[in-house]
């Protein structure tokens, strides 16, 4: 009756754990301040060219001459296009009939399988977002990992003796903050295609990247159309954790046994989905105009710069790290041979710094934490000041 | 490498084929009015009530003090409390995690099947709407059909004779606009415990159920708590198609071999969706607040007049008929024994009327024709009138 898959599962999920010590922390030390440097949500708020256009949105909802019903199956047209101009921008040519509007990358993640065989092998960086290992657990499919790990900078490459069908990659890196380069894709991309595989990119930090020469989208690579799908989204871009919108690209070369993918795609999406709010579609498309890019750019140099302060307070303690340049991660070594839930324990009980134990991540993670760069300014140079008098 | 379980779907979606064979007859008569009685979207817009808390929650997520990242994990408490206030005033107690809010029934009725196996069997009324038995058919399960037809009113009832794992029931029913009595529902929740099945309750239509002694929820039913699960949306009961929330209910009561379906279903929700937007959710809370319901019951009265009038002319042409008294759908018999694409044909030629061939909703729909009540009062009494003076 049941689908068994899902008793493999690990029995809980990473976040409600933190939030179970933290609560607890709180129960036993109620006068203690905690701060927040752990799960990845954004703290502020919708840019105004966003709010405008989804209080006009919302107005036009009201109005029976301007009402909308169901949208357009992939996504109103519009919005499409507002993403091929984004695109178009990074140097990549898409048509809009390639573009797929979704409530987020992280539903696109897990029902883009519904369209792949369960006897597929799929290759997942360990440590990675842990969507992509729970979803192929309730399909029941066979999982084998690339190992990132402090030699390869949390960056692993492609492994000749090994065999994949679908390959995961993230970059910028979800939890590590690395960020693959353009040669490196390439190593992928190759070996995607003499595998026959697919890789579905996860580019949702993109928009972080600042050093030009890397690669924000697997698109800038080539022959990437022909074995990638790309999944983004504005929850970082532009603060939609709460509002809820992202896309995924299926380019029509992407041909496997003589079935376009992106045709799959469609009708998966068509029978089990009925699109984005029509408010929250124009609030998107307002995100990626030029003055939308611009405040969005304001938040994320914010974001950025509260990076830079947690990579120099770790840099001053000697504390190795990689991410936190071209990404809102920071992915740090836990001192002293620590576990990393024995140093979730440590800087929660001794700092009230809340970060995310690396073994949440993948066994790869253990003695690795990651800390997020998306809390207040504030808070980070209290939490940066406490740690360098902490370890002092 | 792909789910050839997708090969076996039939070629097109029912909506695109209507849309096609509209687009050629426009082409061909630019000149020619057509009267949309087919797609069951709404056409009256937002009540006011939501349009205000939508904008009020535009202004939140503009702001750093209101501001909101990724919502509460089943939908935030106040729409859930919401949903099980209006639960109770139907004499149903729901726990609030009990309710799980999405994006829609649609999306729910179809990612619901990844807790289920794929071995399972599963129980179809014919005729019903396409996504059950497509979202099956990806999913590679088998399928057996209760056949509506004239004689049971299209409403089939349990047939002991078969087995069945998972039972889909739709009341009032897409397309056919029938509805279940207390007494029916009892015989099929009866049949389920028996036969230890889960019955997937989908209640999108319950809004417009006009007589009282009719059940517009399976857990007014005694037993149904530990045998169903019931999907509603707020697309139809308060115009949100284009603005998408719906709920799904999972009693804590419904164990199937040692597993709370609801610990499953919210662990697939956790991993492959992150929520509603809080902008929508606030719209949905607004809907069913006192002043919302009074709203968008005058627009469901709205379309249930129109329902009458096409129901009048259908008694007066002597066209036999189920639905439209406590559905906005209206389901006949195509005269002169045509099959449904021929009446699609006729009706659009000869009236400018577009309706939805019954055999777009599987075989026992073949000679049967879906009109919808949810255009304008004006095109639909222009269509009437067409109509009568075509068919005397």
């Amino acid at each position: 009756m049941i689908n068994k898959n899902y008793l493999n599962l690990k029995d809980s999920y990473l976040f409600s754990n933190i939030a179970n010590r933290v609560k607890e922390f709180k129960e036993k030390n109620p006068e203690k301040e905690i701060i927040r440097l752990g799960i990845g949500d954004v703290t502020l708020p919708l840019v105004p060219v966003v709010v405008e256009a989804m209080q006009r949105a919302v107005l036009e909802m009201g109005d029976k001459e301007t009402f909308r019903g169901y949208g357009e199956e992939q996504g109103y047209a519009f919005l499409r296009q507002a993403v091929c101009s984004y695109y178009a921008a990074k140097g990549v040519t898409l048509s809009e009939t390639e573009v797929f509007i979704s409530d987020g990358a992280k539903s696109d993640l897990g029902n883009i399988l519904d369209i792949f065989s369960t006897d597929n092998t799929v290759l997942i960086p360990d440590p990675v977002y842990p969507v992509y290992v729970d979803t192929n657990i309730m399909a029941g499919r066979k999982i084998i990992y690339a190992d990132g790990n402090e030699e390869n900078d949390f960056l692993p490459m492609p492994d000749r003796s090994v065999n994949a069908d679908i390959i995961y990659l993230c970059s910028p890196n979800n939890p590590t903050g690395a960020v693959y380069s353009k040669q490196q894709l390439e190593a992928w991309v190759s070996y995607a295609l003499e595998q026959d595989a697919v890789i579905l990119f996860d580019s949702a930090y993109e928009s972080f990247i600042r050093d030009q020469s890397l690669p924000s989208s697997i698109y800038q690579v080539d022959g990437a159309r022909k074995c990638a799908i790309e999944f983004c989204s504005f929850s970082k871009t532009a603060g939609f954790t709460g509002t809820r919108c992202g896309y995924t690209v299926i380019t029509h070369d992407l041909i496997r046994e003589n079935v376009a993918l992106s045709k799959l795609w469609l009708r998966r999406q068509t029978t089990k989905f009925n699109g984005v709010p029509y408010i929250v579609q124009r609030g998107a498309e307002a995100a990626l105009s030029d003055e939308g890019l611009r405040q969005i750019r304001k938040n994320i140099d914010y974001y950025m710069q509260n990076a830079q302060i947690i990579a120099d307070t770790l840099r001053e303690l000697g504390i190795w790290f990689v991410g936190g340049e071209n990404s809102p991660y920071i992915w740090l070594k836990c001192p002293s041979d620590m576990s990393s839930w024995e140093f979730f324990d440590h800087l929660l009980n001794n700092f009230g710094i809340v970060g995310t134990p690396g073994a949440g991540f993948g066994a790869n993670g253990e003695g690795f934490f990651r800390l997020s760069a998306f809390g207040n300014r504030e808070n980070i140079q209290k939490a940066m000041a406490k740690l360098k008098a902490g370890f002092c």
